[in-house]
């Protein structure tokens, strides 16, 4: 699949991704700390903290893209290096409210930043990063004139409405228990809350400062959008394969979860009623959390074993009451999760996500073979082509 | 104290603050709800749980601080009005996000957002009031242009981040436990946490809106960080007061929260040795938290009784344990709490509160002399010299 844009220059093309990935992934995070350091001066603990997304094991991809297209139109690195720093330091200001939001317990192959630092500092770190996106936003009027610098803004700020209106939008099916949705009900979401600030932010803002024009901003919108839905289902199949140690996630994290995939709503929709009932049930209980009130008591009663207040018999007992309580009314088990996955895969839930996400890979094809006819050669333009066909590679 | 301001016109002044600050919460509202709308169409709940705070009873001292300072300098209600919106909005999301951050359980006379729809939707409602405050301000380069636009986003800019470096400050101390702080130590975060965003910002928002020249907002600044350094002072001085119900927050939840204040620094600097331990270990236990495992457990062991897995006894000798437990290693109580207030009450915290608040007001009112003298009188003004007595009427 490698090599498929018209006019590409040969070579060897499979490494190209991953080096044009790893050489600006050092870049962007030699400007993020310019920019912490720079804004923030003198507050160690804060500026550590925030890098500590950033500095984990990633791709990269979104500033890498901001850049490519800045670049593939004739922009300079040194013109798109502070914007693309921004849309970095916005995805990992996110990731770490999302994953408060989420309950999620691990990131990137490490535990969730409010796990090892709490929520409180977790939200504050969050809403620094974010504070400080405004400062090279706002000193781009110096860098690249005051049209091109508000036209970086005014993408930037409808990403940022988006990103929380998809947010809330998946929240709100959460509170509310509502799992009778479309696919075209998941694809406004994700519309949204990824695609927005993941590809088509990134990818505006690389034309803007390139100063492209609004026919060719057309084009790349649609390209992206396409490819970055592609890419969500793709993540979220990703997510629901076991064994993939090296995924830096929970394993089927999104089941334990209970989030809104494809794979699920379209299990949930051709399942015969009593599995339907049966999944509903399942999803309507949360996940064991660390510090529950069960999950204290267990310790609990072993210190009261140890202090001689009950016996282990009484113990064995009481943590017999507690196992038929949870079963009955409690958290989800490895069992429930289980059944939901044998429930996906009777119903052709991978392979009908797989489906959509194929098809939307294949508009994002055409696009980018219109797009490919405008662009000139370059490395830029090449690892564009390239990103497009690692979405697809990771599609089927 | 009131009508202090040279050149003020005679009239029913006692008045005069309540009826501004009525007049332009109305005002500033509407312009919310119209921002809410505009940016973030369709979506109900987001709409409905973004307004829930600013709904509540709150004076809005921040954005009439904006618009009166802009309006007293020449500028027009509609001029500001968008700015001084954004003002509230961006208060009102660093409610929500401090809520969380601090555990409060209350908020103007109601539950916490993060109590009331959970902390998934407090963070992002907090996120997306923030991502509103962009567009407004953007907008502002048709309606002021260039120049007053970007001067009003370097402004929010710097006060956004200033306002995530006090909290960060203040959330490392109480990560780490640090109580060894003087007064100066607590202005430096305060300055940043709260002056900043609530005093200074909106001053000099209001100042940039009329155009307003680099020394006239020296001067501002100057006079805006003494009355927002003994506001928040008299604000930790009305927390501590009990039996104000009207107050809207927890009453002395600063000292169940532990948070740095004047009073408990300066009675842990004056106490002796052996109470200053004992309010050290007393602050070095966290407040008592709905949801705990110790509160649910009580819940779990009257149900096994009921099901006969323990007998009463034994669920009696359990609760001894656990009561034994909470008292050595648990959580705070009330007469740890009390503990706290006296150890102030013996020495003299409130009065070194207030005597470090008089002198900044006084700084505050030498200010302002200077400030009234370049203003010709207008309600604007006279607002502005209502809301400086204001502040030194709740200092002594």
């Amino acid at each position: 699949m490698q090599g498929s844009s018209p006019g590409a220059a040969p070579g060897p093309q499979p490494d190209l991704g991953a080096v044009y990935l790893e050489e600006h992934r050092e870049l962007v995070l030699e400007e993020i700390r310019r920019i912490i350091r720079a804004g923030s001066p003198g507050d160690d603990r804060a500026y550590r903290l925030m890098l500590d997304y950033p500095l984990r094991r990633a791709k990269g991809l979104r500033p890498a893209l901001c850049i490519a297209v800045c670049r593939a139109l004739g922009g300079e690195r040194e013109e798109v290096l502070p914007s693309a720093a921004v849309v970095e330091m916005y995805h990992n200001a996110f990731l770490i409210h999302d994953d408060i939001e989420d309950g999620s317990l691990t990131r990137r192959g490490g535990p969730a930043l409010h796990r090892t630092h709490g929520v409180p500092a977790a939200v504050n770190c969050g809403d620094g990063l974010l504070a400080l996106t405004l400062g090279p936003l706002l000193a781009n009027t110096d860098r690249l004139g005051l049209g091109r610098a508000l036209r970086i803004l005014d993408v930037y700020a409808r990403a940022v409405i988006e990103s929380f209106e998809g947010q809330a939008q998946e929240l709100s099916w959460i509170d509310e228990g509502t799992w009778q949705l479309t696919d075209a009900d998941y694809e406004s979401m994700v519309r949204r809350k990824t695609c927005s600030y993941s590809f088509v932010a990134p990818g505006l803002v690389g034309a803007a400062v390139a100063g492209a024009e609004p026919r060719l901003e057309a084009l790349l919108v649609s390209f992206l959008e396409s490819l970055g839905l592609a890419f969500q289902i793709q993540d979220d199949l990703l997510n629901l394969e076991e064994g993939r140690a090296d995924y830096g996630k929970e394993l089927a994290g999104d089941l334990w979860e209970g989030k809104r995939t494809l794979m699920l709503l379209h299990a949930l929709r051709s399942a015969r009623e009593a599995d339907r009932e049966e999944a509903l049930r399942i999803l309507r209980k949360p996940r064991p959390a660390a510090g529950s009130p069960e999950a204290g008591l267990a310790d609990l009663l072993r210190g009261m074993v140890e202090e001689r207040i009950i016996d282990e018999a009484g113990r064995a007992a009481m943590m017999r009451y507690l196992d038929r309580r949870a079963a009955s009314s409690g958290e989800k088990t490895e069992d429930d999760v289980r059944f939901l996955w044998r429930l996906i895969d009777d119903h052709g839930g991978i392979e009908h996500a797989r489906g959509v996400a194929g098809r939307h890979a294949a508009s994002a094809e055409v696009r980018w073979r219109e797009l490919a006819e405008v662009l000139a050669d370059s490395v830029h333009k090449r690892f564009i082509g390239w990103l497009k066909d690692y979405v697809v590679q990771r599609t089927w």
